[in-house]
């Protein structure tokens, strides 16, 4: 059961994905096996979330973001890696995460950053790669 | 009415959005709420372009282009910012464009970049951030 | 005829494209007229891969891999250039190929990376533009 979730169609949400109360998903977005989505979270249209993928609650997904699980594809899980966001991150538009890392409390992405190394709580970081450049400075 | 206008399906073009005549738009694409798009503008296949963007005439936006309307999301609109495309400009595939930018008449963006800063017309800018390297050669 | 292929849906295949046996192609895929795409091949989720491009066998493409096939868009095929991915290679999730490149045999192209040269046999690259880092450490 998953209460009070907006899905906008066309999306791939797999059946086994876990969304939280007030969760929703843009369309053209796919949610993999086993994806757990916090309440209140937004992910955007057009986002690729896949299995090894945790997403906590109050988080934005910008649209066109696209996380991956395997370091070294296709390694048939054997480089997979799992991911977390966690409460309160804002990932912006058309970024990428490179799996295995930790994006922290309230911490912000910029639009097209690449990320590949963990960043801390309330820090913001952007580019390719992306570096963090300090606090968070909104919301 | 519009007039001439192709979508590819299935696509997301919300009703309030303003299509010129002979626009185009591509599969998987989303246009938001009361954007406008010029006459023979084409829109690539899974671009996003949400509200607050203005795209004039005889544009290109290649396919992917994701267009952004919010500066710290999700801020409620309190930090967005409007963003315009002149008439004749060319944005190259995945690109990724912050808001608050204006891209000028003819200019041209290479794929693969982040524009964060105006681009002046007639030139031509790559890579992440965007930076101005010239006069756009082509077109 | 499409022998053991699988193909997400929602996506558009044109049907003049030619797919190997037993490639699969994510959902929100796009494949041009005329693609060709070798045996055991896998597309992500949401890929663009328009006319012009070749894709060999036993490849991975992860999502959101967006390929192109003209210089200065929009050129009308006068700046189209060929692209070719040659047999085993990987390329990242949300990675940008300029087209007129070839990515050599199992070549690896890091997610998120904007492809403007070719990538010889067994090399790995990385970043924008991509860069040779030396030799594919894996698969």
């Amino acid at each position: 059961m998953r209460k009070g979730v907006t899905i906008w169609e066309p999306s791939n949400v797999y059946d086994s994905a876990i969304l939280g109360e007030g969760v929703s998903v843009g369309a053209f977005a796919e949610i993999g096996p086993n994806v757990k989505i916090g309440d209140r979270t937004r992910v955007g249209k057009g986002c690729f979330i896949p299995e090894g993928v945790t997403v906590q609650e109050d988080c934005f997904i910008a649209p066109h973001v696209c996380f991956t699980n395997d370091l070294y594809p296709p390694s048939g899980k054997e480089n997979w890696k799992p991911t977390l966001v966690k409460k309160g991150a804002s990932i912006g538009a058309n970024a990428t995460i490179i799996c295995g890392v930790t994006i922290g409390e309230h911490a912000f992405v910029a639009a097209g950053a690449v990320v590949t190394k963990d960043v801390p709580d309330g820090e913001m970081c952007m580019g390719v790669p992306a570096l963090v450049k300090g606090e968070r400075k909104h919301a």
